[in-house]
């Protein structure tokens, strides 16, 4: 096997991968597609659950079956895929994206539900971090399972996989902006500084996530719906829970349908991940951007730029650093094109120096 | 044939054309690439003349010799192609960028000397928007030469072809910033917002163009030298003219070779296009850029971008509009990754509506 093509989920196209990967040999290629692409589809919709995929082929590389991680409480994505290919899985291989999972939760362990089909070998793309969790693959084996590690990143598993590292939340940070840096202009004036891809886009991601958070002066400016609509301006199938912090008193009457209110970041990110939230979209405005990256708070920014020079007008963010050696300072990660605009993809420099919130 | 692969200079990489161009036949596609790659050797040597590229071929489309424009007084691309293929290139097809030129300049019309040379066919990328120059095709034709052309677009003649019919230098202005569109920091400090990578490709752009522009502002504040530099550190073969626009005095002693001074932008651009410039970088500082872009006379931007945020400090430009609706707004060009840092091209968005200085 030369090359993976794998699919990138709402940034459209592929990574291709070269097989230095001498552990994906040619017949799982086929079926570790579909699971990446099932993973893909499931995001935003399982949590506390990772969006995992999943898919049993035969010895010749032929699909049987696909299956993606259901709504909390539904089964993993290893149990719908089994399901799918009924008595056609013995003596089958299956490939997963996350290690199958050791622990009775609601559904049963996933490496049970595995051995008792009858499937021979298992791949896994990524560890699963977890305490409760680890340890499928070694249970797998002890019932006489092969089990082989392929390591391949997983966009999808991303921001699941650093939320458990962190205990908290994933932390998506969104701006949207002239390319000199600005919100607003000195009018107040902000509709719409990104064109219509850019905003098609936005709520892709949107759809993808657990929550949108929002300080309070942007429910006060603006009124936002906070929900995920598709093309055609309906409502996607999965909504983000809008989420607004601050203090001040909102009107009885808001566009946001049932939000959760928190005084203040600690609170929220605490008892949003009690309620089982892993990945949250922070979408302004400054004011609640800038305190969570003084917090060192976000994870990852998306910031869409328009091709627009204003030269004054709100900034995107307040102080940070008093001098350049000050600044905070994010990895480029990619550029995506949204012409007339782009979208600008920073994640977190060092993983290991992050903050610890619960 | 069914692609061409066209060389995007210090853009790196290729633009790749698909083969709608039934006007490109097969035999001619090595001797195109060459004179192409030829043409932007030449880049930022040959004003006022533009940097053409021209290739002798064979019927079996074998190329022959290659040639490029060379310095002012010097041979034009098609003169130097020709005298390198010597008698080979009796019966012999040419392609060139250019439409030849059909005036007695400081070296005779080259359609004159492609007749001499017994070349049978002639191929060019871009027609000659000049009075005096214009009518090479047809003068050539009238000789009994065949002449096609391609109408394929030539990246190096870009700003040359922009300037001719704008009558003043084609202006491309600069910026190094954060995310956020800070140029310094609060406490005035500003290297090195952008790494290395993207100071080596501005070095490369330098040494295409005939000067780099400069306000008062940034000489008092950095005293910089403004000339173009190869990874080594030493000086590139071409180095642009260094030009201040503004009124102050400056010290005797300048790191600054024997720059050219304007008290304003209006005269710098007369003198700059009567002496032979084409083609001009504006570095800053914001003061000198936010007068250019009031004055629309920035037909380009390079803005390279740190992945930092400072949210407070120098910003890159002053108020331009009060109103988002009033905001400059550019055409999304491209983006180039110089990690940690990338470089966006924004481009005028109408080029019938500019300013015509001269
Ligand atoms: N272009 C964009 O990307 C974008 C996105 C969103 C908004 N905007 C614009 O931004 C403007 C609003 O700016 P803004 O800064 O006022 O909005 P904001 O960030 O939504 O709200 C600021 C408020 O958030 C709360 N907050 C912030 N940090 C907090 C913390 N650490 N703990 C508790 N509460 C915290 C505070 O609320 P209390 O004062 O109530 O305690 C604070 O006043 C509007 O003009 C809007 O249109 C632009
Ligand atoms: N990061 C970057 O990309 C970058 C690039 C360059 C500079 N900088 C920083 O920018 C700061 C300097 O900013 P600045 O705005 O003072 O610099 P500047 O733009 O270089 O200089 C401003 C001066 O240019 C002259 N000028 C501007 N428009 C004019 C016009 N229409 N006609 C005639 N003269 C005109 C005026 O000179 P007179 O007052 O003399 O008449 C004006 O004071 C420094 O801190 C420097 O480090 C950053």
């Amino acid at each position: 096997m030369t090359r993976l093509a794998l699919p990138l989920g709402s940034w459209g196209g592929e990574q291709i991968i070269h097989a230095r990967h001498a552990k994906v040999p040619d017949h799982i290629a086929g079926a570790l597609m579909a699971a990446l692409r099932a993973g893909e589809q499931v995001r935003g919709a399982t949590s506390p659950n990772p969006p995992v995929g999943a898919g049993v082929f035969d010895q010749d590389g032929q699909v049987i079956s696909v299956g993606g991680t259901q709504p909390a409480g539904g089964p993993h994505a290893e149990v719908v895929a089994l399901a799918a290919a009924g008595e056609h899985a013995r003596g089958a291989e299956m490939v997963v994206t996350l290690e199958p999972c050791n622990h009775h939760g609601r559904t049963g362990p996933c490496s049970e539900a595995i051995k008792r089909a009858g499937i021979q070998r298992v791949w896994f793309c990524q560890k699963d971090p977890g305490e409760a969790e680890g340890g499928g693959a070694q249970r797998l084996r002890d019932a006489g399972v092969e089990v082989r590690a392929i390591e391949l990143p997983v966009l999808a598993l991303e921001p699941w996989l650093a939320a458990q590292r962190l205990q908290r939340p994933y932390v998506v940070g969104k701006v949207a902006q002239t390319i000199d840096g600005f919100v607003a202009a000195h009018d107040g004036s902000s509709k719409w500084i990104t064109g219509s891809a850019a905003r098609q886009f936005s709520h892709d991601v949107r759809a993808n996530v657990d929550a949108i958070w929002v300080g309070t002066g942007t429910v006060l400016a603006d009124n936002p719906r906070l929900t995920a609509r598709g093309e055609n301006g309906r409502d996607l199938p999965h909504q983000p829970q809008p989420v607004v912090v601050g203090t001040r008193p909102l009107p009885a009457e808001l566009a946001l349908k049932a939000p959760w209110r928190f005084s203040n970041i600690d609170l929220a990110m605490q008892t949003s991940w009690q309620r089982g939230h892993r990945h949250v979209l922070v979408e302004g405005g400054p004011g609640l951007l800038t305190s969570m990256l003084r917090s060192d708070l976000v994870d990852e920014l998306h910031i869409y730029t328009a091709p627009k020079l204003l030269g004054a007008g709100k900034k995107c963010v307040d102080m940070l650093g008093e001098s350049i050696d000050a600044a905070k300072t994010f990895e480029m990660s990619r550029v995506q094109m949204l012409q007339p605009d782009t979208c600008t993809v920073l994640k977190r420099k060092n993983h290991d120096d992050v903050h610890r919130n619960c």
